[in-house]
């Protein structure tokens, strides 16, 4: 691609939220076009409108309306460069090694295979370097490979933090996060048990959370990646919001930084790809705010089109030194749209290949 | 009193949210008759019932409706022996030495006095023996005093630790609260701000909790209090729910005690006062809830009737040690309740004297 | 019973949302104890708390925790004198005539056979007379018979009206509801369909509301019941409020009352049954409002123990003459309420025999 | 304008919710450009970024972050050729009239002169003819006029029958209003007021329904617009969502067309002004849509960029004939999108001087 045709893009999971969102985001992009989408059997044949209880404000793109959804095989998807998996974690479990087998780059928004060992845990602006593991894992595939997005919860507070790992060193966090509805996908929670509510435990959220963070800030050698070292600690709620991940943070830097120091290298931060121009960066990845009230879910979760993360009330804390707020959009930053960004990235560096 | 004639009460503040509560929880009470009522200036001279914008869903109690609003100075309130107050904090400053300095006994829900060295920071169960520090200020006075009850986002957590610090002693404690908007009073945020949104932020809040805390926990000597071994750390946020505090606690405790410890120690707790058989008791100050998903505030709040504080989710945490989650209803235990608690312990004691 | 032994209770569908609110009504009632608890294959042989999935913000009542869950078969609740059915409607339309056949007395909140031709679709101080038709039905099954209550949406309409067909004669009415979720059962709208949204739909509401009002106002003749004048017309929306359905009506009537007629008959409405001492019969079944702004459901769906429908806002209509608000407490009054006051005016009417 | 230089744009009430959309609506307008903003004698003098408290998730435009806010005198804009007017109605009463005064072209959101006799009451797809009411008032005034816009409830509702009272002729309707919070203004409904709650009652607005309406269907005759026969009733309520007024109507037609005539009419209208090009102009002023349970707030509010009313649920009224439902975005079509919009028309008209 780049100059000349765009890639040909398949989606899995097209019908859920994930997928939908992707078929919005890619709506007129300029790397990449959509030819295929797949769902479950009980869609498969039918047309994509029809199969879809299409959940978002704007319209379905009429392009894709009449696409026919497909099996999410790997034959099915020949046509493809590049796969895009919104598929649930138990079905991408079995579905996504298939398709690496078969010689396909999925890029993957799933939880199945964060944590394998030659899998890149990807967030362009912190660690692109990750993308070395894909030497071993093409390996062992023969070609193809996964590449996977933190989760929704985990990604905002790893932007964050990045910088504050690079500059000064992280020690230590404690991390309280009020995550939005549309997080918990379509088959989300009751109405009746969210409203005048708030519910204090997500299934597997915390370790999720408190896993993945090593993962994506650890150092690539020998083929794995770990930062042995940090020691995180999440509470998780569900709270009546849309969209957007609101957390707490409580962190324990190397050498005690003031809150200053630490709102600087936050505001300067620009990541690790931002001379790249991929179409979905936002042009800084944190946003710092400075009003002693914000960030706030409804008024800052579209900051950098939902791709930045918002920072606030950089102060004091008297436990462990530095405590603060984040903000990112769940379902953009946090699923859909860090999705795309990996695939940008990908194709940025020409590890997508025409088949 | 006490077998013989209620106590003749008045209520400062009995407009505002607050003052509603004492007036909705004072009807039929078992010791305490309400004889008078007090407000602004503004509301001075009219019917309770014509000046008072009343926000509860039971109503307004027949007896007080046809009080007529007093001024709130000392000599308006000759005729009670016992003041509540529901003042705001800076009229509260002005106005409860002035009632104090007549004689009066003032049992205040007002933040104004909190951290006055002679001024109890009372709950009842916790630190009864800190009614010690009347001595010292009705010599001050000449009779009359102050007791205060702790800030709604406090009172939940200084129950839920003082028992662990009792057992284990606490050495350091991050809490990040979920708050109700009926915390913020009658002038509380704007629809606009809460729907569909959560703010990061609640004035004075933060501070409020960690310095009140060291004041409960600490030990009574040479008529002051202070527990200056301990570090709290807050962040406070106002969700969309109608009553009850949520908060999410990591507490460092010597001896680093199990999950199973910490649960045995909460569940088993009675409080100082369970044998006295204070009207406004509930049966436990701390009921440990073991489902993974609770407390939550609208099917946990009016626990205990809204006078036990719920605890749930008691689990390991990577950085302090152990972790949990609380509610308490913030309206009444919170604010309202806390106060008439209080005032039960006073009468019970002797404390309240016939003028 | 009365005066001797309670009636043993038996309840089908008792771990769904409307079961769960008769269990918590039942407990501790001066004339039903219950017995007996039903529900899906699934749940059957296990304990109630262990069956259910308690979503009400009391506890469980002790004595049926502990209840083994039963078949809804009629064999199976051979020991129960009366049977309420809080059954799915089309699980209800196999069950509740087998239970009738083999001679039980069915209080049914479900809609199955509110429209069947002997069935009473039974609103106590409305309708009592409407009791007539058991004798057609009772001939029809051999002994056994099925009452129904009114659909959640219609039973608060059909109190307010009812005193006005009285009066002066009911010609038209147009009506507009705002219905709360716990209306939709547990298996209600998801939270990401509600937050921040109003739902302009529910799906058979208008019709059911359309149809059972006539029903309920028409009068016995000839084994079956009609007003075959009224015209009504709904319009049906699902909004974020947990319970109180809350309705714009707009009425024509014959005679052109004014709006203080209207008041008048309101206010002194006593219904047909105040005297008979049901104990679940509020004191006065339509409380009517004169503030210019309610009623609203959370401050005033508690009325009556939300066995009242509460009136406001009775002013001209420039196009039907007469328009008001009113609201209804959905789960007490419009469901589990209605069913048990059904139950309460069978025991008084001797209705109820002894197996 | 056109083609040369944009018009040099004035706002008055720039800091309140109105101005705010209007600042963000003329960000980049090709038309208009904003050369002064007003507030009152508190703001004067300020940065506007330092007077104003930001309300929406857009940021503030650069532009006018650093505009001095004036005084709302018609001198302090005597470098603007046309003035918008988002000013609270008893302000609006006393400045709008000095502003025509002065020769401005006044184009308002205000309430305050909607009745006047002389002043147009303008959408521009229903009634631009109305806009012939100007020589009456500038022969009145001088040359300066008020143009106004209809209330925020009145707007989707008026273009909505528009087309029907033209296919087939109004008779009477009653419309019941489910109200965004937005449409209080910044001022609006405190939180807890609203939270599980509906509020039935807005002040004044069933009145501004009522009688608009009436004004903006009438035919001018005489320097004067009437439209007598029509009769409407509303209910209007407050519901928990952020922006959209969602309304029921129920309406009686001349010759009794179907739902599907009707449907037909709605889906064919392009209005009066489709063809001019205005920037604001939707593509399709109405949109139908044909999903049982449309529109809805939230998704469908920012149809046509907030500009389009949707209407959906067609059918058969028992008592009226044709009832539906519709939305219209409150603060862009109902506010300050419909003022925009009324600005474009007089500009296209000619009838905005070069001062």
């Amino acid at each position: 691609m780049m100059g000349n045709k765009p890639h040909r893009i398949g989606i899995l999971g097209a019908t859920g939220l994930v997928g939908q969102r992707l078929v919005q985001l890619l709506e007129g992009h300029p790397w990449f076009h959509v030819r295929a989408v797949g769902a479950s059997e009980r869609s498969a044949g039918r047309a994509y409108a029809d199969a879809t209880s299409w959940r978002l404000p704007s319209a379905m793109p009429a392009e894709i309306a009449g696409l026919e959804v497909r099996r999410c095989r790997a034959a099915d998807f020949d046509d493809c460069t590049l796969v895009f998996s919104g598929l649930d974690s138990p079905v991408a479990r079995e579905a996504e090694p298939d398709f690496a087998a078969a010689g396909h780059a999925v890029v993957s928004n799933s939880s199945a295979y964060r944590q394998a060992v030659d899998v890149p845990l990807l967030i362009p602006e912190v660690n692109p370097e990750h993308l070395g593991l894909l030497t071993a894992q093409r390996r062992r595939t023969g070609g193809g490979y996964i590449v996977t997005n933190p989760n929704c919860s985990t990604i905002g507070l790893a932007l964050a933090v990045a910088p504050l790992h690079e500059a000064f060193g992280i020690k230590r966090m404690v991390v309280t996060t009020l995550q939005a509805i549309s997080g918990a996908g379509a088959e989300g929670p009751r109405a009746l048990e969210m409203l005048d509510n708030v519910v204090p435990f997500i299934p597997g959220e915390e370790d999720k959370l408190e896993i993945e963070l090593a993962k994506i800030l650890g150092r690539v050698g020998d083929g794995c990646v770990s930062f042995d070292g940090l020691v995180v600690s999440a509470h998780c709620h569900r709270v009546s919001t849309v969209d957007g991940h609101l957390e707490a943070v409580s962190v324990e830097l190397e050498g005690n930084p003031s809150p200053d120091d630490v709102g600087r290298v936050l505001e300067t931060y620009r990541g690790k790809v931002g001379e790249l121009g991929l179409p979905s960066s936002p042009e800084r990845p944190i946003v710092l705010r400075h009003e002693p009230d914000r960030p706030q879910p409804r008024l800052d979760r579209d900051t950098g089109n939902g791709m930045a993360v918002v920072v606030g009330r950089v102060r004091c804390c008297r436990v462990l030194g530095i405590k603060f707020e984040l903000l990112s959009h769940n379902t953009l930053r946090g699923a859909a749209g860090g999705t795309l960004l990996n695939a940008e990235l990908l194709a940025k560096r020409g590890l997508l290949v025409e088949r």
